[in-house]
Order: C-alpha cells, then structure tokens, then sequence
C-alpha cells in the first residue's frame, strides 16, 4: 500500500469520464483501474454508485475482480439531501453498500452554490456536511471532502468557503481537497488561497481543471503552498480543457521535486501505460503529452543532432528512460549525416560514411519533391534497406492498376480496384470494392496476396491522411498521402507522394504491406 | 501598430514549424502570417532566411504580399560564426537583405553547449554575440536575442548565463529572451531566474516549451517577475511537447491579470483564428484547448443544467464571447441566431425568422456530419440561398458521373472522368482527362457545360484541400474536401464531405461551379 502522507488520486473513472466522447463501460473502468493500480497511485475513485447504475455495478464487481496491490477505491457521492438525516438518504445508502474503503463526499462552498444551484441555506449546507461525513465515518469508512468550486467561493466569500474547510475537518473528514471545479485560476493567486486554506489546520487537497493550461502548475503550486494530496486524471481527461494530468503531476513531483510517490519501476512504465489506457479509452493519444507523448522526447533540428551524439542530455530535459519513453531522432529535411546514422542505428543497421552518405542525399532529394520521413518511419526504413541492399527489393511486383469511382444514374456510389501483381512466380489478379478508391485498392492487394502470405490478415490501416502540398495550382499541386497500418503488436507509417492523390494512395499502401510482411519476418527474395 | 512596451512574439512560423508532422509551404506561413495579424500579435518570427531557402522566399514575399496591420516581422538567425567578423558572415548577410525590421539572434548562454556544440571558448562566444548584434545594430536593424538554454546554463554556470545577457544588451539587444529550451523548468524556480536575470537591468523575455506541462505557467511567472516580451506559438505548435500556446498566454494576461496586449475584437476572433491556422497547418485541432477549444466551454455534466440556466457563469470561468467561443458548443460557433443573421445580412439578404431558425439547423446538423462552413463561405451562401427559396436551384442536374484512375503495363498514369449532366434541357455527355481524379473531374465538367456557359473559362481552381476527419478507422475515415476557386476579381471556397473522397471532391466542385456561374449573373433556373 502506497505512503498515506502523501496522495496520488485519480479521478478518471468520475471526473474524466466526463469528458466530451469518452464513454466507458464497466469492463473499460476496471481494465483503466488496473491499469492505474499498475502504476501505483494510491486512490482511484471508481465513480458515484447509486446515482449511475455502470457506477453501483462497477463497485460490486470490482470486489472480486479487482487486485489492486497499491491503490484503494473511493466512492464519489454528494452529501446528504438538505432537511433529512444522511442515515436516511439513499443516496448515502449507496455509498455506504459500495463496500469502498475511502468516501468522497463533493459539498458546496461557494455561497452563491448553496444558494442558487442548491437552493438551501448556508447553514443547512454546513449542516449537510457535518452529518454526512460523521455518519460514514461511524458506519466504519474514511471520508474525503471536495470543496467544489473553492477558490471562486473564497473569492466571493472567504469566510464561508473556510467555514466549510473546518466543519468537514471536525466532523472526521481525512482530506478537503480544493476544488478549482471551472478551471479559471491561475497559480499565484490559487497559491495564496491553499495557504489561508491550510492555515485552519485540516489537511488540504487539490483537484484542478486546465482551463487556462495551468492545471499542472496549479497543482504544484498548491503542493508547495501545503497541500498533500494531489487529484487528477489520467492523459488528463476531463470535462471542457480536462482535468490535471495526473501523469505529467506524478512526473514533475517525483523526478524535479523529490517526491517518492510510485514505484520507480513503475514510473518507468509510465509511457506504456498512459498509452494503454487510450487504448481503452479509443481517444486518440495526444502525442504532445509532456513525458509520455510518443513527440515528447522527439528532435527534428539538424542542427542538434551532432551535439546530441556527444550529449545527449544537452538536449533532454530528463532522460526519457525514467518515464518509458523513448529519444527519437526525426528524419526531416534538416536532417544531416548524425540524425541518419542515430536513427539507423536505433533500427538495427550499422551504416558505412558511403551508405550515410547516399541515404542522407537521397532522404534530402525525396523531402524536397514533398515526401516526409519524421512522419514515416517505415518509408524511412525502407529506403535505408534499400540503400544498404543497394536495389529496390520487395515480395511483390506490380504490373498494373485501375481503380473505378462511380455515382451511377440511381444514386449509387461504387468503387472498385483492379490489381495485377507477380509474386512467388506468380501472376495475380484481382478485384476489390470498398466505400472509397483506396479503401478499394487495400481489398484488391489483400485478395490478390493473402493466398501467399496468410499474415497480411492481422493488417490493417487504421489512419489516412491527405496533404496537398503548394497550394497555387488547384488539382495541379503535388498531393501527400501519410498511411498509419498495424498488425497486432505495433503501428507504422508509411508516406506516397504524387500529383495523382490515387497514385501517392498506392505507393504508400505498397510500402505498408511490404514493411509489414517484413514484421512478419518475410524477407524479400 | 502594437504598443512597444509589452511585446507578444509569435515563433509559429519558426519554433513551431518544428513540429513532428508540421510542414508549412510559404503560401501557408503567409496565410498564417495574415491570421496572426488579425490577432494583433507584436512580432511574427517568419523563419530563418539564409539557412533555408523557403525561408529566404517567405521574407522576400512578404514584402510585396503582407500588408501587415499590427506585426512586424522578425528574422531568426545566429550570431557569425566564430573566428570571422559579422560583416563577412554570409548568414549574418542573409538576416541583414531579409528586409525585416527587427532580427532575432539566437545565441548560446550554457558554458556546456558553447564548448560541445559550438565548440568555441565562453570568450569567442561573448565575442560573438557583441560583434553580430552591434554590427546589425549599427546596419539599422533592430535586435532581440533568445539566450539559448538559458535555465539549464544558469544553473551550471550563473555568472556566465548573467554575462551572455549584460553583452548582449551592451551591444544593443533591446530584449533578451530566457529560453527554456529544454523545457524542463518549473514555475517557481524560472520565476528565481527570472529575477536574477532582470536585475541586470536588461530587457528581458521569456521563451517556454511544455515538457512539464508548465510552458503557459512559465511565461506567466516570467512575466510577473519582470519579463516584459512574451514568446509562444499559435495553437502550442512546436518540437516534443510544443511551445508555449500564445493563445492561452493572451488570452491569461489579458482577461485575468488586466493586461492591454490586443484589440478587444481581435481577442474575440481568437477562436476563429485558431481554427483557421489549423486549416493551414492541416494538423487536427485541439478540442480540449484552453479557451478556444471547441469543448473548451462544453458541459456534460447533466446535474449543472439547471443552475446553468439561472448564472451561467458559475460555470464558466470567462464568458466564451470574450474569446469568440461559445458555452453551448454544439457543433458550430458560426450556427448561432445571431451570427446567421449578420452572416445573412452580409451577404445581401434580409432573412426572416423561420428562415433564420431553418439555416442555424441546417448548418448544426451539417457541421455535426463534418462540414465546415467557416472556411467555405460560397457553400453557406449556397445553403442560405437554398433556404431562401424553399428548394435546391442549380444550374445543372447531374446524372452520373464516373473515374477511372489506372497504372498501365507500360506504367503510365491515365485519370479519365465522365460526367452526364442536363442543363437548359440538353443532356450532355463529356469525359475529360487530368493528373489526377478531381482534376479529370472538372475538365469533364467544364467541357460539358462551357458551350452554354462560357464565362467557366474564368473560372479555375485555385486550392484543394483534404481532411480526414477521425483517423481511427483507416480509409473508412469520413474526408472532408476544401476547393478555393476563383474567377478575374475574386476567390470562394466550398466544402464536401463523404466516405468517398471523390464524391467529396464531386461535391464541392459541383458547388464552386454553381457559385461561379451565379457570380457571374447567371441565374439558376
């Protein structure tokens, strides 16, 4: 069990959920739980049980279905309605039967809250709060309070918002965690706001939203100001801008402060992790992210690449080990001999000055007709292969293509590809539909080739992107298509370039399937 | 022009374009050059003239195409080599026949990075900043110089980071910019540097990146102990985690802390401007954007609902028409009542109520299929003429149209299209040849209706664009396609979207068509 002195809690299974297109079912919320488990943060609200059915049930089954072996659950409800007792209230009820060892109870305290969304008195609220938290803490569970939307409470009236602070404190509640609930605060002043805070002497939390993107500095600053429990989710999902990122928090408090909060072996997972868990999610991992973001330790100047060789934490923040990610050296048209060389050698190959020297003119050549290698890692590779094997080697040769598109006079849209193709000594033909032109050519290969290689099943693309490069000539300009495929293990990209957006569909569908034949330990004759 | 004692510098064009996956032509960077003007930025870095020849073009264009209202351009370069004089640096010739008013130089300020990457003593260095600035200086120029690794350099060696700044602004740097290159620092401790750094008395900036998801708390902290220039980039483009996003910054200083930095209806275009540079950049907007993201003011919370109702802003932390946003969020910013009608006005028609209320339906329902009609005006006036007259008048009806794209034997490239269309009661039946699909497309169309309309031999294609919109199923992905046309006096844009990207590309030249024959006073039937 993690160190009670200090608490990571995350709130992704509640707070981030709420974000815009994240919809989570049970299996999702317990796969996440262990996933959070696995990184060893020490609470995890799993959600509201008894005000969300997917929530009660999430609760029942994790009893026997979650493992954790560092975090605890915690059950998110509100305080008890206003004028009955929260020995009667279903809603506690609920919370009560979740069997969750930790109770977060939310509670107002912004006056104006109390009054217009509540629509009680201040007094009965302080009343709600120190009858709910004390009745959860006799029926045996320990309580934390969210004081929502805190800081513009203390704003509009500080004693209140205080007020609120100290009666949840005596009543038995463990933590109040501050809630800049709108997201609208910025550090300094949040800072000032936790010390009065921590003054009346509970112990004090923070959650926070990143509408002015300083969810992450907030939480720091509010940790530097005494606060010793930290809120958020994670890849920092989250209602509007998203609530902190509990990763990037995590992070910067135990690589650049000193904390001990998770495992180092742990912290060292993060990347696999956060990535996981988009996986779970469906949402489209943010290659930004700071730490974890598959861009965050990426370097595309050509000009540092000579210095990185020598050092490379001239030019890392940290070293990209301790969180699980990865250098990456990207191959652009900035690129010089050292960033070739360095990526080469990341991929397996010694390179020789003559091929480095070739491979470097060639990559130059090819970005300068509108191709990009930062983006195509296995064009890239391909072409360095090529280089090394000094000809163009691939499991199959084309003869010839067509693809039809066509809006018949009843309305119907069809499209169809015809391939020929050579491989294995033979001659293959075949035709494939689909809902667009490329989508028809990907059908034909796969029919024409899957007899010979059954492992191009396991295929598949699952993202098409489309440039138009120069844009003064109408049609005329020069069209770059970037296609991302996987197999069931990794992801690649690979980039076509071409006046004709069919023909530059084709080249990088071919390159996609020769690079993943290749990942299915096919070489080429 | 901006007010000169509070500089906000724009680098998208140069630290942004740095960006995994960003490549701008220069027809991008002055289009995105144009957006920031309208945001009322101080400064826009337009890139590196002399060591990249697209950036030699950019200056050169700009002049006789960029008819700034509020910026100036800055040229980003080094200071001369070590061992020559500045005057006979070539690169330091390219910064001073850029033409721009103001020159950025970047210089080494971490006594590490002068002997391993620079390889060079700490003098030659100093020697270096003082001969380039005042050699710029002295050719009528005005310089800023970003101190490169600054943080990282004060730490090992705070005399020498001091020293770096004292010489450049001896020499005659009117600002010195901090950079946190690497950008691993935290608020508190840049805010100490910060401090030191002003107590030299020099002008001083602040340049973040977002490796610990602080850049925007960085530059706030910078600027609260005494930076008076901040730098950043639309939208957080840039290398790894990206730069510091100048929107958020702006929007931060200006709406929280009472800054003066652009014109009030400028910060309320802001949202527009964001999107529309990420219509240029062709990389996916942000959704969760702090301020101008469009679930930045979106609420799922049901339990809000009605409190809401009563206060809105007890759940917002600005209101959103601050920065041109809007709480609802649903879909389209420009579907609003009141923007349809002044949209309609603009466009020379009165609208009545229903009509009002029909269009703001039709165009949600529409931007909820993945249309955009803010970057295509000629299809929201073909919608609002649709609406006008209860029915869809075109000039044409089409029967069926078809493609045929293929790669012969011979490896020759062939894109046939045929089009069957009626038009003043004659069925037509043309078939064109292109480079590419859409290409082929519309020489069809064009030769099918120019003996009846003459006047679409004015007409041409000037821009095309794809998207594709949610890349998680390959090429089952829904495109959308952008067509600028334009005749002798001006240009128009129209939008299609389909699975089929050639339908989509059908769909908007069949519009840009329509609309260029309606410019051209021919009436629809």
């Amino acid at each position: 069990m993690a160190d009670d002195r200090f608490h990571v809690y995350d709130t992704t299974l509640r707070d981030g959920a709420q974000q815009e297109g994240l919809n989570l079912t049970v299996a999702d919320k317990l796969a996440v739980a262990r996933h959070l488990d696995g990184l060893g943060v020490g609470y995890i609200e799993g959600g509201w049980p008894g005000a969300n059915p997917k929530d009660t049930e999430f609760f029942r089954r994790a009893r026997t279905e979650l493992d954790l072996k560092h975090a605890q659950l915690a059950a998110f409800g509100a305080t008890r309605r206003a004028g009955m007792r929260a020995a009667d209230d279903p809603q506690v009820a609920a919370l009560r039967e979740s069997g969750a060892p930790v109770v977060t109870l939310v509670a107002k305290s912004h006056d104006r809250h109390v009054e217009l969304a509540l629509r009680t008195t201040l007094q009965e609220n302080l009343a709600m709060i120190r009858d709910t938290v004390s009745h959860l803490r006799a029926e045996g569970q320990r309580v934390f309070l969210d004081a929502e939307h805190f800081f513009d409470g203390y704003r509009s009236n500080p004693a209140y918002a205080l007020e609120v602070i100290r009666t949840a404190a005596e009543a038995g509640a463990d933590v109040i965690a501050l809630c800049d609930t709108n997201g609208g605060m910025l550090p300094d002043e949040l800072a000032d706001v936790v010390h009065e805070a921590v003054r009346t002497s509970a112990r004090v939390g923070i959650h926070c939203h990143d509408d002015t993107g300083c969810a992450v500095a907030n939480t720091l600053a509010a940790v530097k100001a005494g606060a010793t429990h930290v809120q958020g989710c994670a890849n920092g999902y989250g209602e509007r801008s998203g609530n902190a990122n509990l990763f990037t928090v995590v992070a910067n408090l135990q690589l650049k402060r000193g904390f001990d909060l998770v495992p180092q072996d742990a912290l060292a997972d993060m990347t696999r992790i956060a990535h996981a868990i988009t996986e779970v999610t469906n949402v489209t991992p943010n290659s930004h992210a700071p730490y974890v973001g598959t861009s965050a330790f990426a370097h595309k100047a050509g000009l540092h690449a000579s210095a990185i060789k020598v050092d490379p934490n001239l030019y890392q923040h940290i070293d990209p080990a301790l969180v699980g990610n990865d250098m990456r050296m990207l191959v652009s048209d900035m690129a010089g001999r050292a960033s070739v060389e360095l990526k080469g050698r990341a991929l397996g190959y010694e390179l020789t000055p003559e091929h480095t020297k070739s491979l470097v003119e060639r990559v130059k050549d090819l970005e300068s007709r509108g191709f990009t290698f930062e983006a195509a890692d296995a064009s890239f590779e391909l072409l360095l292969r090529d280089t090394v094997h000094g000809e163009r080697k691939r499991h199959f040769d084309v003869e010839s293509w067509r693809v039809i598109i066509e809006r018949t006079k009843g309305g119907e849209l069809v499209s169809e590809a015809t391939v020929k193709l050579h491989a294995k000594g033979e001659r293959i033909v075949a035709t494939g539909e689909g809902n667009g032109p490329v989508n028809a050519l990907d059908k034909a290969v796969r029919l024409a080739l899957e007899q010979l290689y059954p492992e191009l099943a396991k295929l598949e693309l699952v993202d098409y992107k489309v440039r138009i490069l120069e844009g003064t000539h109408g049609t005329d300009a020069i069209t770059r298509v970037l296609i991302t495929s996987s197999d069931d293990t990794a992801e690649w990209a690979t980039v076509g370039v071409a006046e004709n957006i069919i023909d530059a569909s084709w080249q990088a569908l071919e390159q996609a399937v020769t690079y993943g034949l290749l990942r299915a330990g096919r070489e080429t004759p």
